[in-house]
């Protein structure tokens, strides 16, 4: 079977649409289910890097250092998060996961996965295996640079 | 050929690790070009939706009002958008984007297909059209009530 042309702009095109939808769609069930994705984002970056300041949270997540006040300010407010000086800078504030905040990022996490479950799922396991594949060659094949340029 | 048994969270967990990896790379290049993928994403839904206020584009990017003040200070600074009384709020505050903005935006929207034509184009024809049918099934088969919810 002779394959359609599709450019690789194509491709892009059709693999952001999906990550719209995918974003749209998870950010509603985990909002129904107490905790948006921005705020899940927050706790996630923090569970991983430990108690930071909010300069580097803002960082990691590719924002400008005032854009995540608000996310942290209402964690911190809903008990997801504390801040505690920085001996070191007398200015900033260091931001640390509660461990009622570690539960509910867990829980945010059991919903997505079931949401990720059910739109992938949709797929017969021979198709699964086969985006798989071409997702992870997509990914190996990554421009050069990539990992260097990492934080 | 059996296929390996791949699950839909392994499918979901490499689709968003990709995503991760795409969005770090195409925001570092735009913003070598001088417009992050953060600003680039509030002219465009500028540009789509037309001149509107700062709630309103929050609501769509999906950010808390306040967090889009920043971007929207640097954009307006830079002579990207300007910001108008709203006539019919006088609090608020109508954002739109400017000439300047709307070519900038474009020379942006530019660097990003050229980044994904190089991520993309890494695979080859064949396995780009057997991509693409996939992804475009599992849009298909997104859950009910996706659209019905949309803004």
């Amino acid at each position: 079977m002779a394959p359609r042309e599709v450019s690789s702009i194509e491709v892009g095109q059709t693999y952001l649409e999906l990550h719209h939808q995918l974003h749209r769609h998870v950010d509603q069930v985990m909002s129904a289910a107490g905790l948006s994705l921005a705020r899940a984002k927050v706790l996630m970056r923090l569970s991983e890097g430990g108690p930071m300041n909010q300069a580097k949270l803002a960082g990691i997540l590719g924002f400008a250092p005032r854009s995540v006040t608000d996310t942290v300010d209402a964690l911190e407010r809903d008990g997801l998060v504390t801040r505690t000086e920085d001996e070191r800078d007398r200015r900033a504030r260091i931001v640390s996961v509660t461990p009622a905040g570690s539960d509910a990022l867990e829980a945010a996490l059991l919903v997505r996965s079931k949401v990720m479950d059910e739109i992938f799922g949709s797929l017969p396991a021979a198709d699964r295996a086969v985006l798989v594949d071409l997702l992870r060659t997509v990914k190996t094949n990554f421009p050069s640079g990539e990992n260097s340029c990492a934080q």
